[in-house]
């Protein structure tokens, strides 16, 4: 356990050196067309290289490494790359929230509508930080694929690779719209729900990365699906973990504020459960005052205690 | 010229044959995940098959050919795939820009914020709107990529081209950005504005399809760098065209309301030349009713009169 637990410190080390070593050539490259882009590219590489758990770089990395290829630094940078989606999906995914915090740092909109303040711009700041945030994650989403490009994978595997990784990007975004619709829906099944979590999270977290990293390898199709098998069921596992964090998680690891998805009325699987158990006098009150972004922490105590 | 208009319809006829195969498969790939998503397959294939100057694709293609590649389906379908990059680039602006129509239909965002309102969804219609348009504009960036990779260009083109590729979309996202940062300073010079039209438009929309068409071509370093001279000029006269039809043009062709440009205060390069030339009385005009949402028309044609 203790070498498990050295090798994964050991490619979250050469993770990280890969990612700074991109963004710096890329922000460079930014900063290149004007001192108006400097805010743009050292919010980038904060949110880029202060954090994040590199999941995904690291079930493609093993992905890869399982079914046979070799652990050189291609490899490293192509599986790194995922990580620049992540920020994309994250970027994105907290200003359609309306999220105030990532990693307990402002969120991009919120970051961008502080330094409108602080410039005293004209205008809207919220406004403008929403702007900011959209083209942000836009060229987060660029990088990924020229990270990916230039990784210095072989032609083969480029294009093994390049398919899955297609259907990785079209299935994130559709699974965040699957969730938004759920949302505005209102109330959501275990089923509905769980589909959400299969597509925003099992698929694109774990089952994906890990068939990227196959593909890398030219792994068999017999690899393929039991990387698959595998793949959804922990992935499912870890969005049900999220749910529950996002509920009843300590907000120093979260970096989120307490009860922050209850005051969002996120429609999750925990949810759908809770209320298919709740007594309806419970399950009446979980639907009056979920969703209520003016929440007291006492309110959220009192939701608690019914899921 | 009868020749060049009859080239320039077969090959935009061929563009949009690409367009529709990759647009068929790819929506499909979306509607196979649930029926909750026909309506963004719906959107996304309206949008993209609806419309548009296929510009960035043209010049693509006769950078491509005019540097000795062969005229080859392969090549109509990369060069294609610059319209999805695009379409991206116009659904995130007109959010952006909190613009209602885009060639005479409703905003991506306007679109999904009736839907909410169509189904009774819960929720703000408008936030949902937003939403989806930020993820169907992701979803657009990515298939950019995948229609490009998959085009069946050869290993070495794709290298040589995805240089350039990576270069063309962090500066269109700069660009957007440069000019968020002059509308929100409120007043821009004829320099700064000049630096927002090369890179939101010259470099964008000419200079790099060319060399994206050179680099497929395997052209030599001399002809990259004529196609630049010209492209940047060309690509920075579109954009003053373009600013010009944004005051004076006829709503017919624009597809947008008579005015907006107005409303939304845009510093263009045209404003800052109006603000340059005109009296101290029309510069204090100019300066007090541009930006206002609720300009009626007599004031745009005064405003236009100044201008």
């Amino acid at each position: 356990m203790g070498d498990a637990r050295q090798v994964s410190d050991d490619l979250s080390a050469r993770l990280d050196a890969a990612l700074r070593d991109f963004m710096t050539t890329a922000t460079d490259e930014l900063r290149g067309i004007g001192e108006e882009l400097d805010p743009v590219a050292d919010a980038l590489q904060d949110y880029v290289l202060d954090g994040g758990k590199r999941l995904r770089p690291m079930f493609c990395y093993w992905g890869a490494v399982a079914a046979g290829a070799s652990e050189e630094p291609a490899l490293v940078r192509a599986a790194a790359s995922l990580e620049l989606l992540q920020a994309c999906a994250l970027v994105h995914d907290d200003l359609i929230d309306h999220s105030d915090t990532r990693r307990g740092s402002p969120a991009m909109h919120r970051r961008f509508a502080n330094l409108h303040r602080a410039r005293a711009w004209s205008g809207d700041a919220d406004d403008f930080g929403s702007a900011a945030a959209i083209l942000l994650g836009d060229v987060l989403l660029a990088w990924s694929d020229a990270m990916f490009v230039t990784s210095g994978l072989g032609d083969e595997q480029l294009r093994r690779a390049q398919a899955v990784s297609a259907t990785m990007r079209t299935e994130v975004m559709a699974g965040q719209y699957l969730d938004i619709v759920e949302q505005a829906r209102g109330e959501t099944t275990v089923e509905r729900a769980l589909q959400v979590a299969r597509y925003k999270s099992a698929k694109y977290t774990v089952e994906r990365p890990l068939q990227l990293g196959a593909a890398i390898a030219g792994a068999a199709e017999k690899v393929v699906a039991a990387y698959s098998g595998y793949g959804i069921q922990i992935g499912e596992a870890f969005q049900l973990a999220d749910d529950l964090a996002g509920v009843f998680g300590d907000p120093a690891s979260t970096g989120k504020p307490v009860g922050d998805d209850l005051r969002e009325g996120k429609q999750t699987v925990l949810i759908a459960l809770a209320l298919g158990l709740a007594s309806p006098a419970q399950a009446a009150f979980l639907r009056e005052r979920l969703g209520d972004s003016e929440l007291a922490d006492n309110d959220v105590d009192a939701l608690r205690e019914v899921i």
